[in-house]
């Protein structure tokens, strides 16, 4: 492994501009750290196993349960259950980080042509 | 477990003043999600299995490892790898979000004043 190295979020988040791709930023513990750019919807998907994390770096984020929906801003996150269905959607741009197990898809147990394998590393 | 909400960041901080006395803030995959705030140096130690990782939220943090040390500015992460020894050192306030194990001890395995076991949700 190469020698840990500190990252700027605003410096990773310039190097990119494509939505709903997300780069792996850190590993720990089994974890993945990802930073990804959203607008627009996303699909209803579920991870089963694992739980998720959404932190807004900028802009604001709806992510639709199927009992609600919870809006989150810039400086607060919300942890999706594994086994809940949900849906993201950016009505403007919003950047965020994620931080969920080396193991999850980003569609979840659906496969389509929305799920991208083999994240890269940014 | 209560139904999951919205952790707004800057709230939790505003909800505590003293130091190196670390808040959960959520849990994932066994990790924990916790905010802090420091000032001050701490101790030398390490954590020998589990991998840590500091974002700074406002503030700069040094990080003294053995051979080198990090600088850490708001919008920046590091994860120290597990069994590397670290000192955090907060010249000014600085308030950090942390991740690591469920398991973790915030002075490794190293166990003196500076211990704070069972540490609460905020």
């Amino acid at each position: 492994m190469a020698e840990p190295a500190v990252v700027n979020l605003k410096e990773k988040l310039a190097l990119f501009s494509d939505h709903w791709s997300p780069r792996i930023a850190g590993e720990l513990n089994g974890q993945y750290v990802k930073l990804a750019k959203l607008q627009g919807e996303f699909i209803w998907h579920r991870h089963p196993e694992e739980d998720e994390l959404f932190l807004v770096l900028s802009g604001e984020l709806e992510l639709h349960l199927r009992d609600r929906t919870v809006r989150l801003r810039e400086g607060e996150f919300f942890i999706v259950p594994r086994g809940v269905e949900h849906k993201p959607v950016a009505r403007e741009e919003v950047h965020i980080l994620l931080l969920e197990p080396v193991t999850t898809r980003n569609t979840g147990d659906t496969v389509n042509e929305r799920t991208v394998e083999d994240l890269p590393w940014i």
